[in-house]
This record gives structure tokens, sequence and C-alpha cells, in this order.
């Protein structure tokens, strides 16, 4: 998906909602745990809800790596079952040496046919561009995350600038790629963050985490966030997914989604009109 | 397996040597495509050979997550026949929020019975210290690792300190753990580095990966980072399993690694007499 296609989408749904399948099999419903596949059965519903309220969604590898090559499969279906025109992410967070990195490249993009692939920036230029050589194919490199632990060394100033770790992975990388190849993650627990983010990055996309469970506002994540493109998708996983666990988990999870949606219309309208 | 283990083991085979299992389709003997499960097969036949000369092995995730859900079978199968006395890490360099890094280590701890899993330290503590709640279990953190782009950020100084990013993250990681369940990778391509690690961690062990293919040299690993305990498993990859490309490629293997394991024993024989 190009970037002007993700914008018009965007506008069309009058919302820029990814929808975080972090599918668990000790959260889902009882009642699909007799379903051949519940992860699967699970994710279906949730994103034949969903779908009208949600530009994009976000499996994390993780809860699927966990039940092993069962685990796999079900996300490979998924993404066979997942809609053309929605924005897919691989929520990896991988980060390798180059040749490594092709490898994981070929998983997502032409195994799985994911848009985008998260990659963590540690391991520098030679672990994030390999995946940069597919057309239409977005890399969604960690900056500022919206965990706890990002203050370790995210934020540590380097000598000789006035630049956190964060500004300087986000200022190089973008030496690396362009705005219709890359995206940063910046928490929504640090939106006066995104000041200094777009400074150095006006025109790139952000994949925002953090709103709703882990307290972000989507408001100011607008206020200080929003682009000529819109600029943000904003993630929410559990808040939506687990809405209800009976067996209206699917509506109530369309319901959530459809409360964010009209937040964000609102944004939408008050920044474009 | 415990640390005391790991280094009984040493003496006893008198090698410090981790096979890297990059196993990759397009490289391995075209003879056993012919298999049920080529990777499988592959792998099993390298281990055999490579046995008595090494005390780890290394799986490379990726080169698995690349064939889908049947290459994470042929990983779990790998896994299975594994021998119960050599230690066995994850190469995932996974790095996520606390409950997905939660997941991953069900995956490759319990699901795979992994001795230990790599990780990036990106995120911070709580991306780490989920893998720390095992017992007999490691993490082995990224530090300063051997690749090109390992410069634009490992090697930041951070300001009000005489600390680049890698030492800073090995500092304050040591802090969150301890030497019995904590390893830290350091590309052989910098073995001046070593001097400064083991001001930092003088009793851990390190992953060392990068000599040979990537041009790194044993005796300069070891003058400058061997312990009391050794301290040391240098990783190999394609250096041994790609020795050779026919029918005899598990003696090539065999032999690449006894070569190897030579010179360790007589570096082992020069610190420990």
């Amino acid at each position: 998906m190009t970037r002007q296609q993700l914008f018009d989408k965007i506008k069309e749904k009058e919302s820029f909602l990814c929808v975080g399948l972090d599918t668990d099999l000790e959260k889902i419903p009882k009642h699909l745990l007799a379903a051949e596949d519940p992860i699967f059965e699970f994710n279906k519903q949730i994103i034949d809800a969903t779908y009208p309220y949600a530009i994009a969604y976000k499996p994390n590898l993780a809860f699927y790596e966990a039940l092993g090559s069962r685990g796999l499969a079900s996300l490979e279906k998924t993404m066979e079952y997942m809609p053309d025109d929605v924005f897919t992410i691989a929520d990896a967070k991988r980060g390798d040496i180059g040749n490594t990195s092709n490898m994981y490249a070929k998983a997502f993009f032409e195994n799985m046919n994911f848009d985008s692939v998260t990659v963590t920036p540690y391991m520098g230029e030679d672990s994030v561009t390999p995946y940069l050589n597919y057309s239409r194919k977005w890399v969604i490199l960690l900056a500022a995350t919206s965990n706890s632990g990002s203050f370790d060394f995210q934020e540590v100033l380097i000598e000789n600038s006035s630049e956190k770790l964060y500004e300087r992975v986000i200022r190089t990388s973008a030496t690396w790629s362009n705005p219709n190849n890359m995206m940063y993650v910046v928490g929504a627990t640090r939106p006066e963050s995104l000041v200094g983010v777009r400074a150095l990055v006006p025109d790139h996309f952000l994949l925002i985490p953090g709103v709703g469970a882990q307290g972000g506002s989507l408001s100011q994540v607008c206020k200080y966030g929003m682009n000529r493109q819109c600029g943000l998708i904003v993630n929410s996983s559990r808040g939506i997914i687990y809405a209800g666990n009976g067996e209206d988990f699917a509506q109530k999870a369309a319901k959530a989604a459809q409360e964010v949606q009209v937040q964000m219309a609102a944004e939408l309208q008050k920044h474009f009109g």
C-alpha cells in the first residue's frame, strides 16, 4: 500500500485506527476453544466486526510464536483472510544483520504478504535497509516506545548534540529511507515528544501505541502529531479485541472500535475541516 | 544449564564452540532436497557430525520463519533431536514490552526448551526481565554486535559519562540480572572493546560472533575476553555448516569444527594450563 492509498483510506473511513491482534488462547471467549483453529476463528470474527472502523491490523508475532508452528499456521490463515484494502503490520520488532534481515523480509513480505514490519534500530543501517528493497512495503522503526523500560536507553542524551537516542535514531534512519517506505513508532504516553519528532520527520507516518490501556490521550497525540496526510496510525489492542469475552465478543469489539473511530472522525474534522 | 555445567562441558570437550544453524534451503546440499524435511535432515547430520567439537548450537530463527509454519516445525524437530548436554541458543534478537516478552519466553523456553534467547536492549528493563524468571535459562543481550551498522547507535557517546551506548546497556542491565542468567553479545570484530566489557562484567559469559567469516581473530578474543570460567562462547555459522555442499557435507563440517576446536583447546591450555 502506498502513502497516498493509506491517506485515502483514512479519509474514506474517517479513521486511523489500527486493531492489534494480540490473540491469546487464555483470553479469547471459551466457546471458541471448540473451533478447529480458535485463534483464526477469533481473528476472523474480530476482523469482520471491526473492519468498518479500522484501516489497519497489527498481529503481534509473539502471540502466534508462543503456540509454535501451529500458531504460525493460524497467523498465515489470518493473513490470507485479511481484506485487501487494509494496511497490515507484522509487529515483530526484528533487528538482525543483513543476510538475516533478508530472511525476515521474505517471511513477512513474500510469504505472508504483510504491508509492513516493525524493526528495532539497535543494530543500525544494515539491519534495516534489507526491508526497504520491497516496493510498496514499509519498515516501522521503533523510536520512542510506550513501555516503562523505554526510558532506560531511548532517552539518553548523546554527547555534543542536544539529541536523545531516539531522536538520533530517527534523524539517522531518515537518511536511509523516505516517507514512502518508513514510519516510526512513537508512544502515545509521551505526546510532547511528538513536537521534536515532527521537526525531524514532518511527512512520515507514525505508529502510535499506548492510547487507552497504557493511558495515552488521543487528542494530545493529534494535536502534536497530525500532519497534512494525517500521518498517524493509532493502535489499540486489548481495549478492542477483549472488550467482551462472551458469545457477543465481536459485537463488543465492534462497539469499542466504533467509539474510537468516532473520536478519530472528530479529530480529522478539526484538522482537515 | 547452569554456569558451572557450561564450564564443565567446556573443559570436557576442550571447546567453547557454538555452531550456528543458519539453515537455508538454497545453500544446503542438493541431494537433501529429496528428504521429507530437508532442513531437519541437514541439522540432524550437522549436529551428529559436530557434536564432539561443539558445546552449543544456535539456530537463527529468521531462517526457519522464512519458511513459515513448515520452517518452525523443522526447528521444533531439531530441538527435540538436540542432545541434552549442549547449550542451546534461540538467536531471535527479540525485544518487546513485558506481556509480549512473556509470550516469547514461553515460545522459546517452554515449548522448544531452549537454554537461552538473544534479546535486543532498545526497549529497556521490562523487555528483558520476563526472560529472567526461568530457572537455569538465560538472556543473551545484544551489546556490541559485529555488523557494519553496529557503529550507528551502539557506539554513540552518552553525555556526562565516558560511556558508549553499548557500555551503558551492559552496566544498566547487569543491575537487573546476574552472571547466572545473563550473557552479552560482543562481536569478535572489535576485540579491543572486550577490555572495557570485562571491566564491567568480569564474570559473565560472552557470546562472540564474527570469528571467521566476518574476520575476527580467536586469539585476540581470548586474550581480552577469557575469564576464570572461560567466559566465552564463540559462534561460527557459515564457516562450519557450509564447509562442504556435496554428499560429504557433514564430514566437511566436522573437519571445520574440529579445526576450530583444536585452536580453542590451545587457548584453554594457555589460560588454564
